[in-house]
Protein backbone atom coordinates (compact mmCIF):
# COMPACT_ATOMS: atom_id res chain seq x y z
CA UNK A 1 0.00 0.00 0.00
CA UNK A 2 1.62 3.52 -0.67
CA UNK A 3 1.54 5.82 1.44
CA UNK A 4 0.68 9.33 0.22
CA UNK A 5 2.12 12.29 2.33
CA UNK A 6 -0.41 15.49 2.24
CA UNK A 7 0.82 18.79 0.65
CA UNK A 8 0.24 22.16 1.75
CA UNK A 9 -2.84 22.20 -0.62
CA UNK A 10 -4.43 18.96 0.90
CA UNK A 11 -4.24 20.48 4.53
CA UNK A 12 -6.06 23.38 3.55
CA UNK A 13 -8.75 20.93 1.92
CA UNK A 14 -8.64 18.76 4.91
CA UNK A 15 -9.16 22.17 7.15
CA UNK A 16 -12.15 22.94 4.32
CA UNK A 17 -13.28 19.90 4.72
CA UNK A 18 -13.33 19.99 8.49
CA UNK A 19 -15.25 23.23 8.75
CA UNK A 20 -17.54 22.62 6.53
CA UNK A 21 -18.45 19.01 8.52
CA UNK A 22 -17.97 19.77 11.70
CA UNK A 23 -20.21 22.77 11.05
CA UNK A 24 -22.82 19.92 11.21
CA UNK A 25 -22.73 18.66 14.87
CA UNK A 26 -24.39 21.78 16.75
CA UNK A 27 -27.06 21.18 14.28
CA UNK A 28 -27.20 17.43 15.41
CA UNK A 29 -26.91 18.76 18.79
CA UNK A 30 -29.75 21.75 18.67
CA UNK A 31 -32.01 19.53 16.96
CA UNK A 32 -32.13 16.47 19.16
CA UNK A 33 -32.12 18.85 22.41
CA UNK A 34 -34.91 21.31 20.97
CA UNK A 35 -36.60 18.07 19.63
CA UNK A 36 -37.64 20.39 16.78
CA UNK A 37 -36.28 21.04 13.38
CA UNK A 38 -39.10 23.01 11.85
CA UNK A 39 -37.20 25.75 10.85
CA UNK A 40 -34.98 23.48 8.97
CA UNK A 41 -35.51 22.87 5.46
CA UNK A 42 -36.39 19.11 4.31
CA UNK A 43 -36.14 20.51 0.77
CA UNK A 44 -32.53 21.83 1.54
CA UNK A 45 -31.19 18.87 3.44
CA UNK A 46 -32.57 16.02 0.34
CA UNK A 47 -30.56 18.43 -2.60
CA UNK A 48 -27.82 18.85 -0.06
CA UNK A 49 -27.54 14.84 0.90
CA UNK A 50 -27.81 13.90 -3.17
CA UNK A 51 -25.10 16.28 -3.96
CA UNK A 52 -22.51 15.51 -1.12
CA UNK A 53 -22.58 12.25 -2.41
CA UNK A 54 -22.17 13.26 -6.26
CA UNK A 55 -18.96 15.25 -4.59
CA UNK A 56 -17.33 12.12 -2.90
CA UNK A 57 -17.59 10.08 -6.43
CA UNK A 58 -16.17 13.40 -7.87
CA UNK A 59 -13.53 13.62 -4.91
CA UNK A 60 -12.50 9.65 -6.00
CA UNK A 61 -12.47 10.74 -9.73
CA UNK A 62 -10.01 14.10 -9.41
CA UNK A 63 -8.08 11.96 -6.71
CA UNK A 64 -8.71 14.50 -4.27
CA UNK A 65 -8.82 12.83 -0.78
CA UNK A 66 -9.98 15.93 1.20
CA UNK A 67 -13.40 16.36 -1.24
CA UNK A 68 -14.07 12.70 -0.35
CA UNK A 69 -13.37 12.60 3.37
CA UNK A 70 -14.69 15.74 4.13
CA UNK A 71 -18.14 14.45 1.87
CA UNK A 72 -18.77 11.14 3.58
CA UNK A 73 -18.65 12.26 7.10
CA UNK A 74 -20.82 15.35 5.94
CA UNK A 75 -23.28 12.53 4.30
CA UNK A 76 -23.71 10.83 7.48
CA UNK A 77 -23.96 13.97 9.52
CA UNK A 78 -26.62 15.59 6.73
CA UNK A 79 -28.76 12.25 7.16
CA UNK A 80 -28.78 12.20 11.00
CA UNK A 81 -30.15 15.82 10.68
CA UNK A 82 -32.68 14.98 8.20
CA UNK A 83 -33.62 11.68 9.96
CA UNK A 84 -33.79 13.41 13.27
CA UNK A 85 -36.08 16.37 11.82
CA UNK A 86 -38.62 13.39 10.24
CA UNK A 87 -38.45 11.64 13.69
CA UNK A 88 -39.87 15.28 15.70
CA UNK A 89 -41.73 16.26 12.49
CA UNK A 90 -45.43 17.71 13.36
CA UNK A 91 -47.25 15.98 10.62
CA UNK A 92 -50.02 19.23 10.52
CA UNK A 93 -47.54 22.11 10.03
CA UNK A 94 -46.91 22.56 5.91
CA UNK A 95 -43.19 22.49 5.13
CA UNK A 96 -40.45 23.36 2.84
CA UNK B 1 -8.05 33.90 -23.27
CA UNK B 2 -8.19 30.19 -22.69
CA UNK B 3 -11.05 28.62 -23.24
CA UNK B 4 -11.12 25.45 -21.43
CA UNK B 5 -14.12 22.54 -22.14
CA UNK B 6 -15.61 20.53 -19.48
CA UNK B 7 -14.64 17.18 -18.96
CA UNK B 8 -17.43 14.24 -17.68
CA UNK B 9 -15.36 14.99 -14.13
CA UNK B 10 -15.86 18.62 -14.10
CA UNK B 11 -19.73 17.79 -15.37
CA UNK B 12 -19.94 15.50 -12.20
CA UNK B 13 -18.83 18.31 -10.09
CA UNK B 14 -20.96 20.72 -11.13
CA UNK B 15 -23.78 18.98 -10.45
CA UNK B 16 -23.13 18.47 -6.92
CA UNK B 17 -22.04 21.71 -6.92
CA UNK B 18 -25.59 22.95 -8.29
CA UNK B 19 -26.82 20.47 -5.65
CA UNK B 20 -25.44 21.52 -2.01
CA UNK B 21 -25.34 25.26 -3.13
CA UNK B 22 -29.18 24.90 -4.84
CA UNK B 23 -29.79 23.32 -1.62
CA UNK B 24 -29.28 26.66 0.46
CA UNK B 25 -32.11 28.34 -1.93
CA UNK B 26 -35.38 26.41 0.09
CA UNK B 27 -33.77 27.54 3.69
CA UNK B 28 -33.68 30.79 2.55
CA UNK B 29 -36.72 30.96 1.47
CA UNK B 30 -38.23 29.22 4.15
CA UNK B 31 -36.43 31.66 6.46
CA UNK B 32 -37.64 34.14 5.12
CA UNK B 33 -41.22 33.30 5.18
CA UNK B 34 -41.68 32.26 8.31
CA UNK B 35 -39.47 34.70 10.18
CA UNK B 36 -37.92 32.37 11.92
CA UNK B 37 -35.06 29.93 11.99
CA UNK B 38 -35.13 29.59 15.78
CA UNK B 39 -34.14 25.87 15.11
CA UNK B 40 -31.73 26.59 12.46
CA UNK B 41 -27.96 26.32 14.34
CA UNK B 42 -25.90 29.62 14.06
CA UNK B 43 -22.69 27.99 14.97
CA UNK B 44 -23.44 25.35 12.49
CA UNK B 45 -23.19 28.47 9.59
CA UNK B 46 -20.46 30.30 11.25
CA UNK B 47 -18.40 27.13 10.87
CA UNK B 48 -20.10 26.34 7.00
CA UNK B 49 -19.41 30.04 5.99
CA UNK B 50 -15.75 29.99 7.04
CA UNK B 51 -15.05 26.35 5.72
CA UNK B 52 -17.16 27.55 2.45
CA UNK B 53 -14.25 30.36 1.81
CA UNK B 54 -11.33 27.84 2.34
CA UNK B 55 -13.17 25.35 -0.23
CA UNK B 56 -12.89 28.46 -2.74
CA UNK B 57 -9.09 28.84 -2.05
CA UNK B 58 -8.87 25.01 -2.17
CA UNK B 59 -10.86 24.62 -5.16
CA UNK B 60 -8.30 27.77 -7.10
CA UNK B 61 -5.13 26.08 -5.97
CA UNK B 62 -6.35 22.86 -7.33
CA UNK B 63 -7.51 24.40 -10.19
CA UNK B 64 -10.91 22.44 -9.90
CA UNK B 65 -13.65 25.10 -10.96
CA UNK B 66 -16.96 23.47 -10.11
CA UNK B 67 -15.03 23.56 -6.53
CA UNK B 68 -14.52 27.55 -6.58
CA UNK B 69 -17.44 28.02 -8.49
CA UNK B 70 -19.85 26.38 -6.10
CA UNK B 71 -18.17 27.14 -3.08
CA UNK B 72 -18.69 31.09 -4.18
CA UNK B 73 -22.91 30.74 -4.82
CA UNK B 74 -22.75 28.61 -1.51
CA UNK B 75 -20.75 31.25 0.42
CA UNK B 76 -23.34 33.83 -0.84
CA UNK B 77 -26.24 31.85 -0.27
CA UNK B 78 -24.82 30.38 3.42
CA UNK B 79 -24.49 34.07 4.56
CA UNK B 80 -27.57 35.00 3.37
CA UNK B 81 -29.33 32.39 5.94
CA UNK B 82 -27.09 33.24 8.82
CA UNK B 83 -28.08 37.12 7.93
CA UNK B 84 -31.88 36.04 7.93
CA UNK B 85 -31.43 34.50 11.48
CA UNK B 86 -29.58 36.93 12.80
CA UNK B 87 -32.31 39.61 12.00
CA UNK B 88 -35.02 37.51 12.76
CA UNK B 89 -33.41 36.47 16.13
CA UNK B 90 -35.33 36.87 19.48
CA UNK B 91 -32.38 37.85 21.74
CA UNK B 92 -34.16 36.19 24.61
CA UNK B 93 -33.92 32.72 24.09
CA UNK B 94 -30.61 30.56 24.16
CA UNK B 95 -28.85 29.92 20.59
CA UNK B 96 -26.51 27.51 19.39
Amino acid sequence: MQIDYLTSTDTLGLIAGSLTTIAFIPQVIKTWRSKSAEDVSIVMFILFITGVLLWCIYGWEIHAKPVMIANIITFILASTILGLKLYFEDPSKENL
